[in-house]
């Protein structure tokens, strides 16, 4: 009974024009991929064409990139809205939409590359940068999450998701595509991070696998259900290490310069230069390492 | 010498008839995606046909899924069994089966939807239950779990480990296909979850990632090996809420409408309404959220 | 400005010649698996064919494999010291490398013969060797650690990375190729595990889910970077036991036969046949499970 | 010069919206694939199928078939009169015409099964019917006619060409859509066929290979254009043989059973029951076979 | 009504065991691509491997196609007797047949290495024996005969013909596969030849686009059903040349050594060393050639 | 024993750098396959993007093929060549004459543009120049023609030959890439159409299916061998028509304007208006048409 009307809500209530909308997952990965290829050309696919001929390829990629992206958005109107019927209206904010991420695609670029530098002075055992756009987790996390975060930022449904669930199904990374990440982020290892959607964290930033930036706790409105909206998430500050499995609840303040040590449960602001840990033996300017 | 030995152990002692008949990862894999298509008609794949066409393609999948599914149990049978020789028993039994694990598709299509609105509710976040089915970890694990649970009841080997390893894989989430999990179940974020064979979870359970329901220490028979078949793992009763980190062992119950913070570590029984904490922040009605 | 920069560097500097030669990470997990179906001929494609003809199937695996992974190495060197220009040495000492590598393949086998072996024997739940061949992460990690490891041992960059790299995004499980991991080793459901590049693991150790064997500290240089090359990561002795959640750190020893609790943090060494745990149920001879 | 302008000519002068809409040919010919699987539901992917789940498939492929297609004509008309930016227009016509054609599909089956059973009867090297469905390029080219004549009368521009021409280019026998052909027809070897838009052949009619039903000449009008929509083909009553290589030219008719022997040239209408030769071997009743 | 009862003798009267039992026209085409590549190692897929493992990568490749050979030798058989329902038989006489075409290979590659050296000694546009196997029409199609043709006199149904349907359809040539055709055989160009089943070629014949060795006439039983089994096409005796668009029908002897001229229509036999013509131009050491 | 030693001439004569040289077949036709769609852009895959895009998509189609074609014809030189050793020296070649190809490509470009453009004049079937590029086999056969004969004219061995016999698989129309062609040709039907490697044809020819412009006879050498390099096709002049059938041989002049009737056999020179016919009802003005 109760299954049968759920059941039935499964699918969105669209009208007959609407039924084909839904976004694809495999359009949005494959979009990424192509995005990934553009973020680092020596990298993924462009390596094996000529210099003079870089310019075109960029550009195709691209041009199908934002047909692509566009498409996918005017479904995750679809979806979000399904019924509203105004077909119309979804295609056009899809086409500003899309023309403003792509605006904004050279600053993403900025950002990875900050974030490969990171990621490679921050781990000694990185033979250099390429190894690190190449393999590590934590840069495929970082250049998901960016890309995912602009369109979030831009009022894209269900597609920053995508992104970001790829991301952490591959990496064992979750970050929500709300999070507001600075410049030259590194997360080593990665499996169980997990960052909220409030989180805001500063630049040169460095994080270990397990870490935890949640809520702690959030008020309930008269029916009962959480009032949305509100900041419940960690601000961590400029230059801040936390080590594994710390866990950081709540909308506390993690001070710039400070060191959170493994496995710490923290639930209330710490000033600049803080030095916590669970044990003794962690002391600043010495750092855990795996 | 020992290697050599142990190499040949790889190979499963079969007579030359049931050389093939070892079962494919990768049909395994496929019959998941296509029952997926089923259970979320309007999400994977099914979305792009008219609805005169619905009742067709939905018979053409299960017809399919029921072929492949048969021939996939019958080498699940062959696998475990090789060498028995009984090849005509081994159809039968997996004929039979299948056609029971088919009568069971329309429950656990009702529990799924159970557990969509279980995830949508569940999380502020989350902008329609078409969300949670696109996007969430969470739901994706605790389809093949449901699924894979279904043919651990029917005795079928190998094949329910596929599946949730699968889950495992994709999702981080370890749910051991024996495990008997309620109604309207959710787990968010969801990566480390460890959830036994033994356990038995209740209705409108939540959990966090990283939580573990574990054994605690199981009886070794005369030989030093461990006796199977004893339950092992926690019971959980229903509307417990279980947050990120937790660590519960052994065959205790955690009583109705507990809620357990984040990184506790229990190993005894806690009686219903209960509040158990590391630190001393988390009062029954907060609720930690990420 | 600074990212003009920085995303130049993102190219490795590279003569016109050396353009196309980065490794293939698709290639690179091809050959993994290639090597995987002769590493368990009943389990990975090779089930299909005769007696007979399993030795034509394993040679031609092999020499495709030489071929491919020649071509890797290959390019991994054009990778580390893009522009050095030195094609011919390069070819040269990747041919050498792939004989000695395909010469390692036999002890290799012997290795995974026994890691098998311990799996099914460590998991009560295991019903046959094949089951943890065909369904278990750990042993698809371990697979891929030791064929990695000895890659990393001849001197190979970036594909040892790229395979170990493949593992984590698989199965959670994140070992660095340098570890060295004995006989019969068995890690059960595995999530989060994280081992150090200098970590040292003894003949039948068993570790869970979430465990770290990490660096605590290391020294810098005079120009505060860290020093490389030093041993920074446990030494874990034979026998020993390690529950889920531990997390040891630093060039500590775990004395042989040791029982290390669920979510135990240790930075000191244990002699052998300790048993440390946060509570107080665990001791030894009785085993947590899950 | 000339060039430029009828290279620009090459593109559809299409408005923006129309710019995606040319049909595409890989999804026209994996429609005539999905219908060759229909109507042959023994051979072509149904055959591995149950017949209880048999009714689920086709009305499966059906209703895929028609999607596909309906989508495909509408392209067509884009492709046609691309610029008239009738888009709702050409949408609901070619949903008519779809549903027009799909009601004739069990009129087509009816004609191939007559077709197959000319086959089997026509050659004596035939072992079975199946065997000519499975093999002869007769029946591969005859079921491509059937159905593009059926498209062909409902005014479908493109399409039925270009599955005539996929025909041709795999039996080299080339078909117009627009010819009438009767029942039970068969062409054997068929290299080289060809058979002109206003040709009318009578049932049970056998041809070889390298036989020509062409136009022998054409009105011009006053403009030195051929004047259209003239017949011009041969009319072939029932009955009738054409051996290898005969040329039959113009509106022409050839009397029921009348044999026309290998290399004919043939301008002339003849009477029912002649027997024309080059040489003077070939008389009623004899037959050339290859 | 006449269509329903046709329409259901499509579908081969098989008992429900035999329903999936039909051959696959794309694995049947798979050994083709297999058997090309072991014939001529140096130009299909092999020429990539070294050396030392080519004689693995023949082994493997013909174990695997004599696996899947005899599977589609016995569908082959379930094919035409469908309903006899001896499958063991069946079985049996498949992998009989499959031993023995595997024990022809080596004398088929002699015999396609004298067709190669033909065809670059018949061409003088050919520029090596490779150009020959590696774009020749009549190459390939020659291959596809050679192999049908064993697998024919083997008595295996449906599978030559399938076999040369697709040489037919890539080449325009159509052999049958019970054509007897001795060595160093060339067809030039191709399109349209046609070559009958019980024909018999010599040794070193050469012949081009449009040929047909035909059947000019053949008697009758009482039931006017053509009477089976009758040598009715023509024998080509060595050294014969026979131009573009000859048609030589019916079971005479073009004796050793003779030029048949383009377009000649030839139903008597000729003595050895003639040269027949349409027109009066070519004479014996003379020869046409495009 | 011939046997023996032609096989092992099968394999080139290849020193071991030059082991994996061969051209390969596939990525010649993928070369095509994309130069086609930069010859008709609203047709082939790039109809779907945007107007802006084009340059970009255009541009690196070309680079892309530039760098494979490039490559290939390294792989043409090494194959002609094999054991010659000086790789250097073929690359520079093949570079240069990459370039030197790329350069012509506008050029090909017009001239399909007016074959488009004669094909839509000339059949009163066609609906619009698109229906021609879409379906049309001899638009097909003349794209490969005009591509294969820059190559041939730049001296690249062996891909011309790839490409113009993919044109004869699909079209049934086997072209010479030697073959000179003006502009505005036009072949009707074309199954069977051969043309040699001298022959010439000049502006506004049109021609049907089964025409041969064959060679007639060639001067032997004292060694019995042809004599290569001599003109020995037929020389067609401007805006002659020739129906299907009729053969054309040796060095003859067919003059301006002529009209070759069906099935006629032509060696002799005829001078400009003739009208050469088989039967009597063939004058010029009037058109045979199919």
């Amino acid at each position: 009974m109760v299954e049968e009307s759920q059941k039935l809500s499964f699918h969105p209530a669209s009208p007959p024009g609407c039924k084909i909308e839904l976004p694809s997952r495999n359009i949005c990965l494959d979009i990424m991929q192509q995005l990934r290829s553009v973020m680092f050309p020596g990298y993924f696919r462009l390596s094996e064409f000529s210099d003079d001929g870089m310019v075109f390829h960029v550009g195709a990629i691209l041009d199908r990139v934002a047909i692509d992206l566009q498409e996918q958005i005017r479904r995750g109107f679809c979806f979000e809205c399904a019924g509203d019927g105004n077909l119309e209206h979804c295609t056009t904010r899809a086409e500003t939409i899309t023309r403003a991420f792509v605006d904004k695609i050279p600053d993403v670029m900025g950002l990875l590359a900050a974030d490969v530098q990171a990621a490679y002075d921050g781990d000694p055992a990185a033979k250099s940068p390429g190894e690190t756009i190449f393999c590590y987790p934590g840069i495929f996390a970082i250049t998901n999450h960016r890309i995912a975060h602009e369109l979030f930022k831009l009022g894209v449904p269900v597609i920053p998701r995508i992104i970001s669930e790829n991301a952490h199904s591959v990496s064992g990374i979750d970050i929500h595509p709300g999070a507001r990440i600075g410049r030259s982020f590194f997360i080593d290892h990665g499996t169980g991070v997990v960052i909220g959607e409030t989180a805001v964290i500063g630049d040169r930033v460095r994080i270990y696998q397990g870490v935890t930036l949640g809520a702690k706790s959030f008020p309930l409105d008269e029916n009962g259900n959480p009032v949305k909206g509100i900041d419940r998430h960690p601000v961590i500050e400029d230059d801040v290490v936390i080590y594994a499995g710390a866990t950081i609840l709540g909308r506390i303040t993690v001070g710039a310069r400070s060191v959170i040590g493994g496995n710490v449960w923290l639930t209330q602001s710490v000033p600049p230069d803080s030095s916590i840990s669970q044990g003794k033996e962690l002391k600043t300017g010495k750092k855990q390492q795996n």
